[in-house]
């Protein structure tokens, strides 16, 4: 197995987060996402749609998307259970992810593409919308303040996927002024917890 | 278990028409979201985010979100595999799905919320986002009718997951003019495919 990943980026630091947590070590090459290195018909021979985690089978397939990719991971070696282990855990756990995805990833996401300036290059920039997504996802951070009253982790007593996605979120988009301050204490806390794991270093490193 | 779902809306579509495939009738309480009733204090104490699907287990818990809500039917229910069955298949169609839901179904909703006039009273819209979404939808769609030339269904040979978001998408967002047209003949022959499956009649029904 290969994995085309992007050093730094948000999305190949999941995978990179995933993968030491399981301690799993793997080939990997680079795709400089800033020099356009995912639109190249070399790597789009590789990943179709241009994206860059994508993780090469020794048969030559090739997975492209975060979560597949974990997923199929957490199958080939299950411990430790990083997306539940009974179907309903399971499907708790998947229903946490895709709530940080969809809710909180990708509206700061959107801001980032949409307002910073370094992005005009690579995005068909819409300001406006830009702003209005950052509102979305400084909201759904205190909703997520409060959900951490009660409970240490995302999806609640155990940290899971879930946890990588809003954590390496919070740690990339943080260029597009997602910092965490004193007004989101237990956010805060959660962020230093998942931050003292050995795996969350190899994340962006 | 039971389903709060809002007939003719495009997720709770995917959870009905994987339902139907499957052969399973469930207890269904309609949520209905042009009233607003999804954002009810009654609805909220069911899904704290206030959206529609969501799965209520007979010990009270909640899934929501549609594909964790079509894995948890799968696990309980293997047959007819609708995710695939073995890791690299589950890997693959997993990839299909979430490149139907962020490359198509995404930006013909984005395109959908800011640019429908009905949509002005939920969404905070700004229509110039809404046309840039509408034109990555359709560059979405003649890529699919590429892919299509070769293969019957989204995923390879096999109806799946994928067929259902992308066809549940096609399908909505008509009103936001996503029509299959003759310029992309063999999207239009999927779907018609799609469309002859006795469980598509339920979908929206």
């Amino acid at each position: 197995m290969k994995l085309h990943t992007s050093r730094g980026a948000v999305s190949p630091a999941r995978v990179q987060f995933f993968l030491a947590e399981k301690g799993i070590e793997i080939e990997c090459a680079q795709v400089n996402l800033m020099k356009g290195e995912h639109k190249t018909p070399e790597y789009r021979a590789i990943s179709p749609n241009g994206r860059s985690p994508a993780l090469q089978l020794d048969d030559g397939r090739v997975i492209c998307e975060t979560s597949a990719i974990c997923r199929y991971i957490e199958a080939l070696q299950p411990e430790p259970p990083l997306c539940g282990t009974t179907p309903v855990e399971r499907a708790h756990i998947e229903m946490c992810d895709r709530m940080m995805e969809f809710e909180l990833m990708m509206p700061m996401a959107m801001t980032f593409r949409h307002t910073f300036p370094a992005m005009k290059a690579l995005e068909d920039q819409v300001p406006e919308f830009g702003e209005k997504q950052r509102g979305v996802a400084r909201k759904r951070a205190v909703r997520l303040d409060k959900q951490l009253v009660t409970q240490d982790y995302i999806a609640g007593s155990e940290f899971s996927i879930a946890d990588i996605t809003a954590w390496c979120s919070f740690r990339f988009f943080r260029v597009a002024g997602f910092e965490i301050t004193d007004e989101t204490p237990h956010l805060k806390a959660w962020f230093a917890r998942i931050k003292a794991r050995p795996a969350a270093a190899v994340a962006f490193s």
